[in-house]
């Protein structure tokens, strides 16, 4: 296993074992490759921890995960309160702001990192950044409704300050990328200037007509996990705290 | 015909002979009861007139309006500029801020309001109101991504104070209303105390996590044409200004 592939799950492991305790009943799983590892320690808590828990994906991808790993599967309708999230990040800066949405399932994440009592981020070193757009320059994902795609462009261009702001284009399509909501995605990359403050940028964003929703989440985690190339892992915490820990077992 | 029909009829008349000019090439064309006769009236202005001019629909009924009237159909990616767009209200406030959805294609109207240099509401006496929320009582229509409206209903409810909230649901099929975007719609009906500010709930609302748009138009319209019982027209102008005019011939 590479270095960045062992970071992952060195990552998800701990914040497992740290945060999936044997009270939580209903559990959210996020989107992105850190997240297979999640599913797989959870796993690894046995049959018998896992009876009479339920967990919510955020798409298909993990709907699959849950399903193929034999745990059950729920719905945020029937459970709108959820004991702990976890999902990767493509980026999280020193107050736990984050990009998400290189998947283009941001809005299924934000409803269930709304919905968590807990929400906790799980990521390789590379995602550990000062500032967002430091290491992830494609830019802020952007959930748009297809019909407005060509004027919420012309206002990230124009108004927002993000003049190389693009559709983002299938690869195994013809055409732009279709969310599992069916609308599409805008990748609007933000000068440093902008980034220092993403809550701003984000609500000017989602104000937009035709946006549905923005891939920047601020101050909803309460811990960020990175797995470190020399087998540690870095724990920021809501409150500033950073705790260096060795691997788990 | 009687005298609610007659009374759109006549807002409609007037707005479009004021407002719709030989030069204007690029024309909206939104939703409901009134914007048949807005047609009418540009099909009347002759085949001269409307050769060469573009009509951009806001969903299916105008789109159907528009073809089945013999206008040449436009689309807003190619024409992201438009010389003038007419459409209805549910209800205009005093500062021509507007409640706009009971037909669920506020978000498609909103676009096509934006791109519009000139944006102009047309409807019946019944509209023309002090404070929104005065006749129109089912509510604010929301529209929302399926997958968040479980969360959306309850942050209405609990959070920015509509606790009567509801899905709206189809009367001709089985659950609820779908638009032609594919989402939902929420009616949220607020009191008069957040009413009078409406871009503020505005945007309350629209900050909520699965929220694609509200249909609440602030401050977007130059007029408003209320066609009145007696056969006159109200026109109230963005500067405060109102004009009570004879109807057209």
């Amino acid at each position: 296993m590479d270095i960045i592939e062992s970071s992952k799950r060195l990552a998800a492991y701990t914040a497992v074992d740290n945060h999936v305790k044997p009270e939580h009943k209903v559990i959210g799983i996020g989107s992105g490759s850190t997240v297979p590892y999640v599913v797989e320690r959870i796993v690894q808590q046995g049959a018998e921890a896992n009876k009479g828990r339920v967990f919510i994906p955020t798409g298909f991808q993990s709907k699959e995960l849950i399903v193929s790993s034999g745990l059950g599967l729920g719905d945020v309708d029937q459970y709108p309160t959820i004991d702990v999230t976890l999902d990767g990040a493509d980026e999280v800066d020193s107050q736990l702001n984050c990009v998400k949405g290189g998947g283009a399932c941001h809005l299924r994440e934000k409803v269930l990192a709304e919905a968590a009592r807990t929400f906790i981020l799980v990521a390789d070193y590379r995602k550990n950044v000062q500032y967002l757009g430091t290491n992830f320059l494609q830019g802020v994902p952007i959930e748009v409704v297809p019909f407005a795609y060509a004027k919420v462009l012309q206002n990230l261009h124009h108004v927002l300050g993000s003049p190389k702001a693009t559709l983002r284009m299938a690869v195994k399509k013809a055409g732009p990328v279709v969310s599992d909501n069916g609308n599409f995605i805008i990748d609007a990359p933000f000068d440093r200037e902008k980034m220092i403050d993403p809550f701003t940028i984000m609500a000017q964003i989602k104000m937009l007509t035709g946006v549905v929703e923005v891939g920047l989440f601020c101050r909803m985690a309460k811990a960020a996990y990175f797995g470190n190339e020399d087998g540690t892992v870095t724990v920021r915490w809501d409150d500033g705290k950073i705790d260096q820990v060795a691997a788990p077992v």
